[in-house]
């Protein structure tokens, strides 16, 4: 049975170059995140600076963005482990209120 | 005229695999959503036992995300509707709070 | 440094047919949002007439997420700027909560 009562948890979205998805996807099997999906082949722009000067098309490149739900715990450990790679390179995290019916699918054992 | 008044509404994210895309519009398109975005060969992940065994890619595989708004009474019979897939397949539901500027785009007649 | 404060912005969603992408992208501009992302080849379902009648594919036709963040007084302007377009062709506007790690990159100067 699929329970009606849903839970509140942290939507995670993570929008970086495509050549830093492995980094993110590391990340969040290091801190405990259960699952996670890719939306692949996203073109974006950022502000002056945002992309660090190696701009294509026009200041437009190519994204990934990688998308979680994790308990709220989970998140400052994830936004800390991205701390080496925005220190360097261009990228954004987003931290949104969502709910969840299968809590126990977001949860590490 | 666009109104700019905003009105609350619930958007769901469903993410199953491919295969299932069907069953998530027949279920929306039965309960009453008036419209949806799929977003086509997403790759993901989920925790052992999420995908059921039939994994591929190393745990990696093809999914879709459906994107719908509805009025706050339409989300439980979605999660209802939901309960014969995710009793037998992986996939998740995902719940949040947004406004919208079109109300009655949003509402079945 | 990264910081881990949490600062609140605004999550804005457009989903109009792909050949008004640049419409939206050029309003962003011009109201100061300071970066975006397009998630490219969705397909969507609307309303009857949410589509105005040109309808391929069983009212399935292809379409675009346009994904941004701003500060709260930046969503009015976009919501207006969308007006022409909303006027004459098929789209919506989703707004949601969010919270961003680096709030300078999401401010225009």
């Amino acid at each position: 049975m699929v329970s009606l009562t849903l839970h509140p948890m942290k939507e995670i979205k993570i929008v970086v170059q495509g050549e830093h998805a492995k980094f993110i996807t590391d990340l969040l099997d290091r801190v405990g995140a259960t699952g996670y999906t890719i939306i692949n082949n996203v073109s974006g722009k950022g502000q002056h600076g945002f992309h660090e000067g190696h701009l294509l098309f026009n200041d437009i490149s190519s994204q990934v963005i990688v998308f979680t739900v994790v308990p709220e715990e989970r998140v400052e450990p994830i936004l800390a482990g991205l701390g080496p790679l925005f220190n360097k390179h261009s990228g954004a995290m987003f931290v949104t209120d969502v709910a969840v019916s299968r809590r126990e699918h977001f949860v590490a054992k």
